[in-house]
């Protein structure tokens, strides 16, 4: 087998180990907390059904990509709740993205690396959606598992918010359906109002 | 919230439930099987590495969304071994596509449909492609398990090769590969050679 290949194999034979990094968010049914690979698969199925609420001229294979890629850091950093970050937490993803998008030959590192960074960086329109959708997936997940990961963080409203803004941005007219859960979530007492 | 997004909603919803179909194939270190929504996000990965050794002029965008949506008819149907395919096992899937997909808005439910149609046939570039890396992930996660699925399920190495015949048409520089894993579990006695 040629190196190229073989490198290849590598990087997506330690991919699978994204199956075993297991994030807050419940399934809807409750019977476990899901990991992060078929919640990257869960993303790429959310942009197909809601890329008409983005922005026009985006490029939608890039948000794929990127979505596909934006946790294989987790196999070395681990899942981080989004509302218990460290700071520490962005030195070992760059360490990990180094290592783990280097099992890749030098081209495809490249593209999987700028890939991530761009998830990362949040400045392109790809990007910002992308990583909106990455909020909106655990919400409707959350808003159908009775709470699912809120039930157990003692969160405040304005936390969620906070968290779920880059939904308003890139798909405006969802905003009101997340708006609604939160509220609803406040009025049920899983959440806090402040 | 109006009709068009409940719809969505509850379609992205009920896909969670592919989360809790399980594989034959096991995880790479063997701690369980997989479920077919990680081995979805897994084919995306191997579509993003592996499309140079694919025809040209394919659109890589459909060849994505056809392995997102591919495995989706198993909410209902469940997943079958390749190896042990019975006959009602079209009619359970068609069963479960007219009702999974139906419960997105029209012009979504077409789409998408045809997508799985398209994948179900292998008539275009994309669907050989897509079916392609669909045999390709659990031969190297095998490969890389000690035989993994391939071990339980007293294989003759004609059927592995029939299985894994749309990776010599979809990516020919890939097959010499193939034949050396096929090959190397013969010797070691996971594969029988006839």
């Amino acid at each position: 087998m040629n190196e190229r290949l073989a490198r290849q194999i590598a990087f997506l034979v330690e991919a699978d180990k994204l199956k075993s990094i297991i994030r807050r968010t419940s399934l809807v049914d409750l019977s476990r907390r899901e990991n992060s690979a078929e919640h990257s698969w869960h993303l790429v199925l959310v942009i197909m059904v809601m890329r008409e609420y983005g922005p026009p001229n985006v490029d939608w294979m890039r948000v794929m990509e990127m979505v596909a890629v934006h946790d294989l850091v987790e196999i070395d950093a681990g899942d981080v709740s989004a509302y218990n970050v460290d700071a520490l937490k962005v030195v070992r993803e760059q360490a990990a993205a180094d290592r783990i998008f280097a099992l890749l030959p030098a081209d495809q590192h490249v593209r999987f690396r700028h890939l991530w960074d761009e998830f990362e960086a949040h400045a392109t329109p790809e990007a910002r959606f992308a990583n909106a959708v990455d909020r909106l997936q655990p919400l409707l997940q959350n808003a159908h598992a009775a709470g699912g990961s809120w039930r157990d963080q003692a969160l405040v409203r304005a936390q969620i918010l906070d968290r779920m803004a880059p939904i308003e941005s890139s798909l405006p007219d969802v905003w009101p359906h997340v708006l609604d859960v939160v509220e609803s979530f406040c009025v049920a007492g899983v959440l806090r109002r402040d």
